[in-house]
């Protein structure tokens, strides 16, 4: 799909399909069935018929699971914002073709596909603190790339991200869409010290100032603080949500990226779970300004869509109950005394 | 191993080794390497050093993990306390033993090996509102059987259980050993209505004032309210304990059935972890008293180890970005820059 404008894809934005409730009813009326007291295995029973109402299909599968993550360089980190020098996410990516990274492990035992979508390292976003990251042109391409990104087979999309210094620009989109400055949504990233993190709020605080004309549209605030994997993800949440495939989101960044969606329009994210909350300190805050309930709570900070690919094997355990159970009419098991 | 008395049992508890220091201290130094900001996959990398220190052996490994489910009947069903009839205990065992029941297809994601205990399901406990539910040659007994059960071979266990009216006899358990009454204790175990909640808070306040005498004594108490899997489930973890075996305690009733050893003994649960917080009302508060964090929040109450399974599955994606990451050295990527 492609974007002539911020106008053009804010219409899009407006043009998504509801879930299916049928097929969510259906898979929590098999449930009810199941060798157990009704509810008690919690959210993986919700888990289950979310996947079912993002599918349109009872049961849902889980046959094909897409791993996409997004990098991208960011211009800001000439404020001195991060631990890890720029040239990191490029050295990350290689790595992840060589298979060293933590993310690839996680795919492999999630059973899922990962695929690595470096974003013209060479050419990082300019330094939000001084101009707007990205131009409407550059971040509609990025949008573009993450929406094409997303294969009409998949039956799952986990989000992630790399991309030094992108903590930062996350924290100052997350302020411009919800509130509060550097000190409220400024965390440590990959652990900046005491002056770093002092740093990264200014920044922070500095473009909020610089962009305010911008700060009531949530998709030009995307483009003016957001990087390009930002956008990417942006661009994938989108296309999942229209073609009906149920998404989990990672960490801090991702949230942040795709949180322009429903501050635009309330429900836009209804397809998306957040898959756990971080040990980033904006995450929490930002979960519930967006009404999720992250899967899994482990101190997790490390991105990449690791968080996601955890989140797999709880879905697919889930699923396995789901699916593999015997009824209480098959097992010959007497059900709850009529109250 | 035989246990002769409640003193020789409570001889055997004293009796147990430390974890080790080195393995889990090599573990977190191979994890220092490895290319991630350190301490960024949060629990994932405690729980690795868990497992080191644990096994003794660093790299951890999981090749061999056992589910053991001791199921039991309870006098106490008497009273009224159970949404569900007696006979559904060994109606599910049954449901075990065919491959229907959510832990049959939860051990199988895991690559768990499950094994079910049956123990002496035609002669429940006695009511403890009225009697102990075990004398203490009964109470012996469960509690070698669950010695027994562990393998030697396993490099984890996962404690379950399966028990109608079982969640009575945690909860006074639990209230013998760290206070309070039914009020504070009984939750809705498998979906009990208002009136026999109400039963079921009576039947552990009556008895509660029937074994005042015993309830300065740990393992007494376990004779006094546990079942018969409670007792087992004690035993089991004694005997990881004194082989060095780490454990996953699955939700509120096997909690409560391990309690009486770190009641005794404070560390004496060092080497189990609880896998999750279950929405059965008195785990979280059990779980602060043992202060035992667990690793899922899930809203599962269902017991058979369920939660345990479902955390194996976390400790294999732990383990798997322990052992197949690559170093910072080996992938070529920069490290932190000098605070």
């Amino acid at each position: 799909m492609r974007f002539s404008s911020l106008a053009d894809l804010a219409a899009a934005c407006g043009d998504v399909p509801a879930g299916d409730a049928a097929a969510a009813a259906a898979a929590a009326a098999r449930d009810a069935t199941l060798t157990k007291p009704a509810g008690s295995l919690g959210r993986l029973e919700e888990a289950v018929a979310w996947l079912a109402r993002w599918q349109g299909r009872s049961p849902p599968r889980l046959e094909r699971v897409d791993v996409l993550v997004f990098a991208g360089n960011h211009g800001v980190t000439a404020q001195g914002v991060s631990a890890y020098p720029a040239a990191v996410t490029g050295q990350m990516v290689a790595n992840f073709a060589a298979g060293g990274a933590a993310i690839n492990q996680l795919a492999l035992i999630a059973q899922a596909h990962l695929r690595v979508l470096p974003l013209s390292l060479d050419r990082p976003t300019a330094d939000f603190t001084a101009a707007a990251a990205m131009t409407e042109r550059e971040f509609l391409a990025e949008v573009e790339t993450g929406f094409a990104a997303v294969s009409p087979e998949a039956d799952l999309v986990c989000l992630g991200e790399m991309g030094i210094g992108n903590t930062t620009a996350a924290a100052a989109l997350a302020a411009a869409l919800f509130g509060g400055g550097g000190a409220r949504w400024a965390g440590r990233g990959t652990g900046v010290d005491d002056a770093g993190l002092a740093r990264k709020r200014a920044a922070i605080d500095d473009a909020l100032a610089r962009h305010a004309a911008c700060l009531a549209d949530p998709l030009a605030c995307a483009a003016a603080f957001g990087g390009r994997e930002l956008a990417a993800i942006l661009g994938a949440t989108l296309a999942a949500r229209r073609r009906r495939i149920p998404v989990l989101l990672d960490g801090f960044v991702c949230t942040a990226a795709a949180a322009p969606l429903a501050k635009r329009q309330p429900g836009a994210l209804d397809h998306a779970m957040a898959a756990h909350v971080s040990a980033e300190a904006g995450h929490r805050l930002l979960l519930e300004e967006l009404n999720l309930r992250p899967l899994l709570d482990l101190d997790m900070r490390l991105g990449e869509g690791s968080g996601a690919a955890v989140a797999v094997l709880l879905l697919r355990a889930a699923l396995a109950c789901h699916v593999g159970m015997a009824t209480f009419a098959q097992a010959g098991v007497a059900e709850k005394s009529p109250d």
